[in-house]
C-alpha cells in the first residue's frame, strides 16, 4: 500500500510499504478515507529521535472496516468507523476507570517509539487497529469524513479539556491560542454549558475563525482588558491552555479569576515556575489533560451527529496521498490550520 | 398605580392600587418595565379559590429599583433587575442548601394563597420584592427587557429541568409539549450539552417555532419512531416532561431508555400509576423540578447575556398595560405562546 | 462435580453434574471457595417458572482461576477472584457507559431463564464465567472468602443506591429493611458520607445487628418519630428502600423530606400509585437501582479491603455444600440472615 | 472583657478590653465558650507586621449568642453556636457561588491585617461577628465544646480538602502532615468514602495519633513504600497536602499516582518549580483549598452529630483563659498538638 513515511529529518514522503495484517484476534484493519496532519508529526519529524526511517506516521483517521480477528465484537467488515489517536487493551484497571493512557499495554499510531511500543500511522491505505472493540467507534453517514476525522484527537482533546474543566453553566471560558484544538476547545465549550468564551490568539485569521464560530477574541496583548471587561473585573472562570509551555501557563495565570480553574492540553515546559502563593490565596485549581476517544467517543459522537458540533470548520486544506509532503510544508509554515488527506 | 387584579371568575382587569411601600429593610420596590402572563395565572383566575377580589397578579417581570430597605445591599436605586417568581429569606437551613422553595418565610408573587402568604404581583407599575438582595439579580444594558423577564420563571424553569436531568455530554433529549418551559428546556439543553433535542407537541405552529431553534419535532403519535431513529432503537436517553399530568408522564415513559432519566416540571396528577415493575427493571430515574432563580440566577443570567439562550423567542405578542386583559384572553384561546406587558 | 440443583417446587438438592468447560476465549472457569443463598434463590425454586429442573443455582461467589481461555487477559490460573453476579460483554454501548446490566448479551448466573439465557449457578464447584476480564475481579489474600463472597451482588446492590443516591456529606440517610442488603447499605451510607444514618425493620434481632454497626434504628411504627428528631422534623434526605413493593416506596415517601431522595433497591410491585401531587410540590427524585460489580468492583474492593466496610458482618450461618438444603431452609424461614456455603 | 492580646513580637497577655457591641444590624455577640489556639496564630505573633498591639486573637470559637442585631434572622440570644474563621456578606456574587473568601467584605477574626480589614479576634470572653447569619451555625447541644471549637477552621479546611479532591469511593488517600489539619483530613477522608488513608508524619507521637484513629502511616522516608504497597505499586489517587511549602508539594508529587489529585491546604511557597513536564503526561490536578465554614457548616455539623468525625480528638491540651500564653508556649514547642482555652 502506499503511505506517508518518515525520510529523515524535516522530510516525509509517500511511498510503497507492506500491507498490515491482523496480529491479534482483537486487531482490525481499516482502510482509511480521511487522515489528518497533526502538529505532534511536525515536532515528531523535525526532532527525529523517536522515528525509524520509513516509519508510517499519521494517528487521526477515518475509515472503513476491512478485516477484523475474531476476538473483535463491537465492529465488523464494512463498517465505517473513527479511531482514537492510541489504542489500549480496555480491560485493565487503568482502562476501567477511564483513563486508557495509562494502560500498559497503550500504543499510539504512527509517533514511532515517542510514546510506547511503535505502532504504525494511519497515514496510509490501511491501518491496523489493536484492541479494535475500544479504539474505533462507528461512524453515521451523517456525519462527514471530513468531521469524523477530527473526532479521535483534536475534539477528544478539546472535549476532554471542557469536560475536566467542570464547567458550571453560562461560565466564562477563555482558550489560550487558536490553532485546531483551539478551535475546537471554544465550540465543546459552547456546546456544553458555556457562557462567553473568548480566544486568545496572535493570528489575526484565526481570531476571524473563531470569531465566525461564535467565540469573542482577542490579542493577548488586549485578553486582559477584554476578559475583565465581560466578567465585571473578576477574570475568567475558566481557561484552557491550549499552547502549552510557560506562555501558556503563564498567559492562563494572567487571566483566570480567583477560585477559577485552569487546564492544559498544551505540552508544557519541562519546569514551571508555579506562582503558588496566588494559586493558594486565589484557591486556583490546575490541571493537565490529555484527549482519551475511548473514554469519551460515544459522547463526542452523540454531539457531532446533532450538530452541537462541527469539527470540520477546522479543516483548511485538503490533499491526496501523493501530496502530503505539502500538506506537511503547509503546516509547518503555517499557511493552513490543520491539512486532510484524501484516500 | 395602575396594576392588573383578579376581577372575578376567569377575569382580570386594569385599575388603580395603592402604591407598595417598603415593609422591612430587606425590600426592594421595583418599577416594572416588562411583565408576562403565564399559563398560572390563567389557571388562578379560572380557580378563583386561592385569589382575593382585586388582587394585583402576575409573577414574572424585569425593571429597576426604585427604592430599597438599608438592609439591602446587593442592589441600589436605578439599579436594571430581574425577579424570580417567588422569594425567599436566604439565610435559612433550605436556602443555605439553594432550596429557595422549601423556605418558611417563602412568598410567591401575584398568586395569592396558592403557595402561602399573600403577595402582590408584578403585572403593576410597581412591586414591592421582599429580600430583595436573594430575589433580585442585575440585569446588563445588553439583555433586552423581553429576554430579562423570562429569567425568573420559565427560563428560570426550564434551566432547572435540565440541570436537574444531570445530562451526560451528547445526551438525546426529549423535551414533551411545546409551551413557553417546553421551548426553552429545548433552548437550556442545547445549550448545555444535549445531543439531538426532540420536541414533542401535538401544534404544528409549536412545533415550529421549536424547529426553527434547533430541535427535531414530532407530534405525539409520531415521536416513539424519531426518537428511536435517532438513537438506534434505545429510547431517550432524558425525557422532560413539560406538560405534567397523566399525559405527560405517561409519554415519558414510553419514550426513555433503560437507564435513562425522566424529569417533570409540568403540575402532575395528584396520583399517577407508575409502571414501577418497568421503572425497576430498567432503573429509571424520575425527577419532579421546579426553578429556583435565587439558586441559579447568576448562571442563568451568565448564558443568556454570553447569547447561548435566547429566551425572547418565545415571546409571541406585547402588549401595553391597559390592555393586559387581551393578552390574558389571547393566552388562554391559545392564540399566541407567551404574552408580555409593557409598562 | 457437586453442585446445588432445582429439585421441584420449593426443593434444591445436592448433585453430581459434568463439569463445566470453556465454551469462549472469553471465558475462565472458576473453582469457588465460597458461595451465598440469596433471597432471590428462595423467590426462583418457589416459583418455579423460569427454571429447569436440574439447573444449577447460585449466584454469589468467590474462588480461584482454574482455567481461562485465550481472550482472558486480565485473570491467570491461580488468581483469586470475585464475580459478578452477572456478566455481560464490556464492549457494547451500553457496557462502556457502565450499564452492564442493559447489555444485549448479559447472562446471569444461576437463575434459569429469569433475566435472560440460562447460565449454571455458582453454588457449585466450578462455575464457568463467560466474559471474565469484565465480571471477575482480583481479591487480595487479606479480604476473606466470607466478606468476598458479598462483592458481587449483595454489596454491589447497596453500593450502588448509596452512590446513585448521590449523598451530600452528612446526609441523614433511612434504609428501609434490615436484610442483607439494608444492613449493608447502611455501612456503604456510613463509609461514603452519610450523617445519621437509620434503619427501619421490624424484626429486632435485625435492628440489633445493624444498631451494632452504628446505624440508628427504628421499628417502623416509630421511624417517622426517629427520622423527625435527628433533621429538626424536615425528614430524610435519602432513603433506600431495601425491600420493595408498596410498602417499601410508602414507607420511603413517609419518611423524605420535600426535595429528598429515594432510591429503591427492592422488587417493586408492578404497579404502584405514585403520590405525583406530592412529587411535585416537594421536587423529589425516585430512583430505580440495581447492583453493577462490572462497574462498581474496583471502587468496592478498595472500600472493603481498606476496612471502610467489612460485609462478612452479614454472614449469619455457614454450611458445607451437602448441607445447602439446610442453608435455604433456614433462609427461608428466616432463622439465619444470609447463609453462606462453604466448599 | 478578658482577652489574649498581641503584646510584641512573639509574646500574648491576657488583659483587659473593651467589650464589643454591635455596630450593624447583621451583627451579634457571642459569649465565647471554647477557643483555639491556632498555628496561624503563632506565625502571626512571631512576624507582628500585620497586628496592632493589644489587638484581640483567635478565631477559632464556639459560645452562646448574647446579642443580635435587628437584620439577625438565623439566631436568637441564647443559641448555641460555632463561628467560622471568617465572615463574608452572604449576598454578594462571590457569596452566592459559595465562595465567601472572596467577598469583598470578608474579615478574618483576629488576625489583625493580615487578611483584609482588622476584625477582633476571639479568645476573649465577647466576639462580636459580623454577617452573622452566614458566619455562624447552630450547635446542637449532643456536640461538646470540644468538638464544635474546630467546626469552623480545623475541620472546615480538613472537609475543604477532602471534597475538593472529588474522592471516587475507596480511593487511596495520602495526607501529608500529621497537625491538626492533617489529622482532620485523615478523618474526613475517611467518613467521606476513602479506601486506605495514610498519614504522612515525621513525629512519632502524631503518627499514633493518626493510627488510633483509623490511617496507616509512615514517616517521610517511608511513604513512598507503603503508599505502593497498597496500591499495587500505583501511587496513591489523591494527596493532600497539609503542610505546605515546598516540601510539602514535593512529597506529594512524588506520592500521587498518574491522573490523580493533588490538594494543597498547606501555605505554599511564594514560587515553585512545578514538574510541569510530569504533571501533563500523568494529567495530574493540583488544587489550593481554603476551608469555608461558610459553605460547609451544616455539611459538617451533620457529620459531626452523626459521630462519622469527632474533631475533639486533635483537642490535647486545655487550659483556663487567665493560662492562654502557656498554651501558645505549648503549641509553639510543639509539646501539644492543639490547644484549646476554656471560658
Amino acid at each position: 500500500m502506499r503511505a506517508v513515511v518518515y525520510a529523515g529529518l524535516g522530510r516525509v514522503e509517500v511511498t510503497d510499504v507492506p500491507d498490515p495484517v491482523l496480529k491479534d484476534p482483537a486487531d482490525a484493519i481499516v482502510q482509511v478515507e480521511r487522515a489528518a496532519v497533526c502538529g505532534t508529526d511536525l515536532h515528531l519529524i523535525a526532532d527525529g529521535e523517536h522515528l525509524p526511517a520509513g516509519f508510517v506516521l499519521g494517528h487521526e483517521f477515518t475509515g472503513r472496516v476491512v478485516d477484523a480477528g475474531a476476538g473483535v465484537s463491537a465492529h465488523r467488515v464494512g463498517d465505517r468507523v473513527a479511531g482514537g489517536d492510541f489504542t489500549a487493551c480496555g480491560t485493565c484497571w487503568w482502562c476501567r476507570r477511564g483513563d486508557h493512557w495509562e494502560c500498559p499495554r497503550r500504543q499510539f499510531f504512527g509517533t514511532g517509539t515517542s510514546f510506547g511500543p511503535e505502532l504504525a500511522g494511519a497515514q496510509a491505505q490501511l491501518v491496523r487497529v489493536p484492541f479494535a472493540d475500544a479504539a474505533l467507534r462507528p461512524v453515521p453517514e451523517e456525519i462527514s469524513a471530513d468531521a469524523a476525522v477530527f473526532l479521535g484527537d483534536t475534539l477528544a482533546t478539546a472535549h476532554a479539556a471542557v469536560q475536566r474543566a467542570g464547567l458550571r453553566p453560562g461560565d466564562t471560558t477563555v482558550v489560550v491560542g487558536g490553532g485546531p484544538v483551539g478551535q475546537l476547545t471554544s465550540l465543546a465549550a459552547q456546546a456544553c454549558g458555556a457562557g462567553t468564551v473568548v480566544l486568545v490568539e496572535p493570528v489575526e485569521a484565526r481570531r476571524a475563525a473563531a470569531a465566525a464560530e461564535g467565540a469573542l477574541t482577542a490579542a493577548p496583548e488586549n485578553a486582559r482588558e477584554l476578559v475583565e471587561r465581560v466578567t465585571a473585573g473578576r477574570g475568567a472562570d475558566v481557561v484552557v491552555d491550549a499552547i502549552g509551555g510557560a506562555p501558556g501557563l503563564d498567559t492562563a495565570f494572567g487571566l483566570v479569576r480567583r477560585r477559577g480553574t485552569i487546564v492544559s492540553v498544551g505540552l508544557p515546559a519541562k519546569s514551571w515556575p508555579l506562582p503558588a502563593g496566588q494559586a493558594f490565596a486565589d484557591e486556583l485549581t490546575l490541571r493537565f489533560v490529555i484527549g482519551d476517544f475511548l473514554r469519551d467517543g460515544d459522547d463526542i459522537l452523540a454531539l457531532v451527529r446533532a450538530g452541537a458540533i462541527d469539527p470540520a470548520v477546522v479543516a483548511s486544506a485538503t490533499v491526496l496521498l501523493a501530496d502530503a509532503p505539502d500538506a506537511y510544508r503547509q503546516m509547518a509554515e503555517r499557511r493552513t490550520l490543520k491539512a486532510l488527506i484524501r484516500l
